[in-house]
């Protein structure tokens, strides 16, 4: 049915057609379940939308799209779409049978995952998935064509370079921000390295986060490229390319429960490394208590990269690093991008944890890249950052990406933990302290968040500073210090 | 925030709330999360309703909301509503836990379902909770909570009798329409049994869309008790009652995948005859092959019931009966209440077999709930049907209900299936026959569906007719002929 569309500027988080009664009874749809928009002069694209019905907003001839919708059929106002039943996916079938524990083929796998990105799938059929895959596992091979099926329904980068390199945390330990480190120095010694990183999705900030507080992290493929042409590298948010749309959807329905089942993790973060081209990759797989994952744990999940890279034919390295406390001083986007600044300047005050474990990770890289002879890695990384290139590296880097180094103050409101007594640091835990950023109003409040001024260890005198916390409202800081009596994220000796 | 609401009529099949993003922003709610309406008048009524944006359909001082969040506050045009944000609810935590396989606690069931009731859950999240149980069950004390919790957030029928029967099929069975006959047998020997029915979910029709074909089924707890004491029983849809809103919404889930945990369908049948305060309960559990469950899990099911019922302190008999092939001969709504009545009005050409079944059904219900001795019932049943009280009764039901007999022509397009030579039917499939049934546009299209002329082990002459199908359109009896031809739900020996 041909339908003329009006534009309402609707952000529905998913894709909306609001449609006249008349018009719903005539397609034989009813309200929640899913029409088919097509574009007339271009029929190739067709998007998958939910109904909504609404009788005095619209005649019988007009359907009303949300954002979602115009934005990826390229719709204006007042153009002419074509509107059809959409009839439930064959896909739910076999999430059924995944349900089951069976394991699934290449094709059903793929089917599966055309579908999430052409939104046939509702939010909660991809949670039946989701929890499919959490309960039942998957085999290595399900997981590798889970990935290349992520792949393949996404955007890919195309670099026309011999390596690239590419690093990944798994995350999980508060502030530990080396990426902006590693990859200039990566840079610097010649790798092209297109880093793109997440934001926060339960942590105090994402690499995304950190760097948007000095410059633009939200790029096309195409300005990528021109970026990375320019500066063999970059620091983006990976969210507005699309090189994975599949993942980034599930992603959005796993953190209603905070679930990351490991299938799942594996193929988020491969996927997104074959969409960049990746021929070299280092993933650091922080354990330890109140990390991610215990050591065992990391052990397992170092096979299955291993397993994963030779399927793919990718030259993969992984390193099981200490996760048991934060790293750096600062917790939140502009606390942390401060720690990141101090290392690149070589600052006498900067937080020597952070600036040895990225020059750890990058002496990994280099070799493994083959940039650096074998044992050779750590000296070049480190006379690259002391010597100020990594740091003009850097500096290209964020002006290719349209920043600059000028707005780094903190938040207003500030209050000091200190210690009632001499005593030892203990123990830091990782996931307490990212709640107590959290708190305090990170990441949405860039300029929000914890100072560290004691790590495990560390004894601290009467009256010593033990961390500051930051907040850009009394009440937000006042929830913070009530959040961090009543959880004691820092036990003392 | 106070806003005043515009109404547009919006149905978005959940409750939404359009707001424009500067109102959002100053929420600190983003689109796809959730807000809290409060009626300013009435602090205690309030609802969650999922964020939609528009900058262009209102002002900042305005909300939008879907009719689902209009009629449940009962908010008018020009009202003025309390918005906040609604925080991420408690729940999800122990949804989390039940993913793990954790057993829950009274307190923590009950949390859950009552957040479900208040749509603080989104439909993924139902999924999560549905996906728990389906993969890690539940104990038969975690079952009985549930029932509990379900009944506690909903409506009850409070109807001051000392015996109130109920009869429930668990289905799977084409055909089988048992209710409408044994309702009126039951009430005319003097029980009271106010028997509610769902709409079909994956079959041909449920029993209230086969009412609905001669009276009305849509009723409120008020007029419902009202058509019970003048006639002591009725034949409602119980989706309008709001008896268990928390099952209603866990069943819309469910359906997405046709999945129907166990511990679910207990307790989706126990809340509702609880909540009709039944005091007598038989429970039909068809099975066999192409049946919803086979012989061993019908036998686990009893036991199930059976120990429940002790829990509630009901009486309850669980009958295993055959459900290898459909019973009765049309399969339809329209189709179904010819059987019916057929049947009730003791017609030479009922079908036999669900006069055998309904006879049988009522005797166990009578002797159970004391009206009849141990092995009398079958005798006062078929009194009762061949005398025409029964049929009586139907009529003073249907009457209430505000029904009549005037319409029951079958669609308009028709196919004769004819046995190419002379062969005994030797299986009949119910699934591929209610798939049929749906081909030719049941139930949806009332009159549409199939009449089957042979059952299994009868005999067809070459040239007999085995099966009609009747559809509204010739597209969709081509269709249901294809379909019928691709499948085969008839086997031949």
């Amino acid at each position: 049915m041909q339908l003329k569309v009006k534009l309402l500027g609707l952000h529905a988080g998913r894709p909306v057609a609001i449609m006249h009664p008349k018009t719903a009874q005539m397609l034989d749809v009813h309200v929640d379940e899913r029409i088919e928009v097509k574009k007339i002069k271009d029929n190739s694209k067709s998007i998958i939308a939910v109904v909504d019905l609404a009788p005095r907003l619209i005649n019988q001839e007009e359907i009303v799209v949300s954002s979602e919708v115009a934005e990826t059929l390229k719709i204006k106002k007042g153009e002419i779409v074509d509107a059809s039943i959409a009839h439930r996916p064959e896909s739910i079938y076999l999430i059924h049978r995944k349900l089951d524990c069976e394991r699934l083929k290449k094709d059903e796998i793929k089917d599966i995952i055309t579908d999430i990105v052409k939104n046939a799938l509702t939010e909660a059929e991809i949670a039946y998935f989701i929890s499919s895959v959490y309960n039942c596992g998957m085999t290595m091979q399900e997981v590798a064509w889970l990935i290349e099926s992520i792949v393949e329904t996404g955007q890919k980068l195309n670099l026309k370079k011999k390596i690239i390199a590419d690093k990944h945390s798994i995350g999980g330990v508060a502030g530990n921000r080396t990426t902006p480190i590693v990859v200039p120095i990566c840079a610097a010694a010649g790798l092209t390295i297109p880093k793109t990183s997440s934001r926060a999705i339960t942590s105090a900030a994402g690499t995304a986060d950190v760097i948007e507080t000095i410059a633009k992290v939200d790029f096309s493929v195409r300005e990528l490229e021109r970026i990375i042409k320019k500066t063999n590298a970059c620091l983006i948010w990976g969210g507005s390319l699309g090189l994975a749309p599949a993942d980034d959807k599930i992603i959005q329905v796993e953190r209603l429960l905070k679930l990351d089942p490991k299938p799942q993790l594996l193929a988020s973060i491969m996927a997104k490394k074959i969409a960049v081209g990746a021929t070299h990759v280092l993933i650091d797989i922080p354990c330890g208590k109140t990390a991610k994952v215990t050591k065992k744990e990391a052990i397992k999940l170092k096979k299955n990269f291993l397993d994963l890279s030779r399927y793919f034919k990718i030259k993969l390295e992984c390193v099981l690093t200490n996760g048991s406390q934060p790293i750096g001083n600062g917790i939140g986007p502009v606390l942390e991008m401060r720690d990141v600044l101090a290392v690149l300047k070589q600052s006498p005050s900067r937080p020597v944890d952070l600036e040895k474990k990225s020059l750890f990770l990058s002496a990994r890289l280099l070799e493994l890249a083959g940039k650096a002879g074998k044992g050779q890695g750590i000296k070049l990384a480190r006379q690259i950052l002391q010597s100020g290139n990594a740091f003009e590296k850097f500096k290209e880097i964020i002006y290719a990406q349209k920043g600059n180094f000028n707005n780094l103050k903190l938040a207003e409101f500030c209050c000091s933990i200190k210690a009632k007594k001499r005593c030892a640091i203990k123990e830091i835990d990782n996931k307490k302290i990212n709640a107590l950023a959290r708190r305090a109003g990170c990441p949405a409040d860039e300029e929000a968040g914890l100072y560290l001024h004691k790590h495990v260890n560390d004894v601290a005198e009467k009256g010593d500073i033990i961390l500051e916390i930051y907040a850009e409202s009394r009440d937000k800081l006042k929830e913070a210090i009530a959040f961090y009596k009543n959880t004691n994220p820092i036990l003392f000796g």
